[in-house]
């Protein structure tokens, strides 16, 4: 079991590529091949897009590699996701894609391509406090597919977005198709105004409204503001979805934070 | 010509009133109508959605009133835009709507159900530094549809948005039919990176693929952002533009300052 990493959006800290170096090692059950266009720097991004494009369309044609595990959040995975997902060579097929925040650009673009995608931890979560713990459960799941690193509700069809990401996805090209799901929402660094400007929209679209049921992730790091908005994320949220008709199942277990648990997006029906 | 002013997002400062009376007095040729409404606070809001929306219709609903004129921008008229637009009195079809920035929300809704509405200054932006020239604009333009207030580049329809709202405005079903008109866009307190993902959502819209041309106004108030992106934002939206085949026409004379020029929407095809 051959895991590739690369870096669609920011640049892989060395030091997080060290970490999960590794606890891979120590595993014995897979081996890593970190490709080293996740250390390149071009601005904001880890590498100009063409280059990024470049080394995520080699790991996904490469026959030998069988997850790519896509190294970080930050921005910049947008800028390509449409490309990296177009004229698929066949090995791209045989292989699971694991990623979130940011890369949620890619899990859509990718599910909706027909690969096999699942929102979960990333390589530079091991820098939290408590990282190793989000990084054996990833590589429990690339690895084993372990039932124990998945989301604890999933009781059908679901997919998980960032919001922010998820908003921005909608009437694109690769907009996700959320019909008859369960989606799953989390949030980071964002003001509490913002969270229900975005819930507005979503809540709005037909496609969102066409979903089976909605949970609310963890939502952290929340910036303040001036002036203060008084409701919780829980009550923004589930009046977002009361206005609209999509039915609230309460919180999920995912988000920003070393807790954040594996939700395989099932297959579309063909 | 009496002009109204509500508050649909967030409350107006008691010094921006007395200022904006002052103008008004001193011009002679229009009458105001502050809505107590205005001066309300409840949370992040100037008073619940019921009282906003309440005020928001009894002045559209009175025959006395001429104008419209939102008072700030903030966070909130989404939450009431649909409601205000519906089941519209004989009153609200003889009005124009002045505003920007949050208001767009509200251009978009009333613009959708046949009402005239344009984008401009606000009362409460007579606080800005030299802010009593961006009233006296809006002034111009209420009272005597002045040629002088007007956005120097317009040769044909338009529409003018706050990139983030009219983000969030896409797929909902308050979304502004924009086909075949100018769009003219400005932003304030956004990173770039935010300004680079929404334009990748807004260009990946085939509504706004629908567009005659883009124009942007100005990008003010940047937040720094770690690691820094290092491209204009002039060459962020040509970029977009270019890659979604969108006519990028320059700059516009549009923003959040007080030189920010009023763009009428121009009535929609029967």
């Amino acid at each position: 079991m051959k895991i590739a990493i690369v870096a669609p959006s920011c640049s892989l800290k060395r030091e997080a590529a060290d970490l999960v170096t590794a606890i891979v090692a120590a595993r014995g059950d897979c081996e890593l091949e970190i490709h080293p266009q996740c250390f390149l720097s071009d601005g904001h991004f880890a590498g100009p897009d063409k280059a990024r494009l470049a080394a995520l369309r080699e790991v996904m044609a490469d026959p030998s590699v069988d997850a790519v595990w896509f190294a970080r959040g930050g921005y910049g995975s947008n800028r390509i996701a449409e490309a990296a997902a177009r004229d698929l060579p066949n090995p791209a097929h045989r292989k699971l894609y694991l990623g979130y925040s940011d890369a949620g650009f890619l899990l859509a673009a990718f599910h909706k391509a027909g690969l096999e995608v699942a929102h979960g931890p990333m390589p530079q979560d091991v820098l939290r406090d408590g990282g190793e713990a989000a990084v054996e459960r990833a590589l429990d799941y690339i690895v084993h597919r372990s039932d124990s690193a998945l989301e604890t509700g999933l009781d059908g069809p679901a997919m998980a977005f960032n919001l922010t990401v998820l908003s921005n996805l909608l009437g694109t090209a690769i907009e996700p198709d959320l019909t008859g799901r369960d989606l799953l929402i989390e949030e980071v660094s964002e003001q509490y105004y913002r969270i229900d400007r975005v819930m507005f929209h979503l809540t709005g679209n037909p496609a969102i409204r066409a979903i089976r049921r909605l949970r609310l992730g963890r939502v952290s790091d929340v910036i303040e503001n001036e002036p203060e908005f008084s409701v919780s994320e829980e009550a923004i949220v589930s009046d977002w979805c009361e206005r609209s008709g999509i039915e609230f199942a309460g919180r999920a277990d995912i988000g920003h934070d070393v807790c954040n648990k594996v939700v395989p997006f099932a297959p579309s029906d063909p």
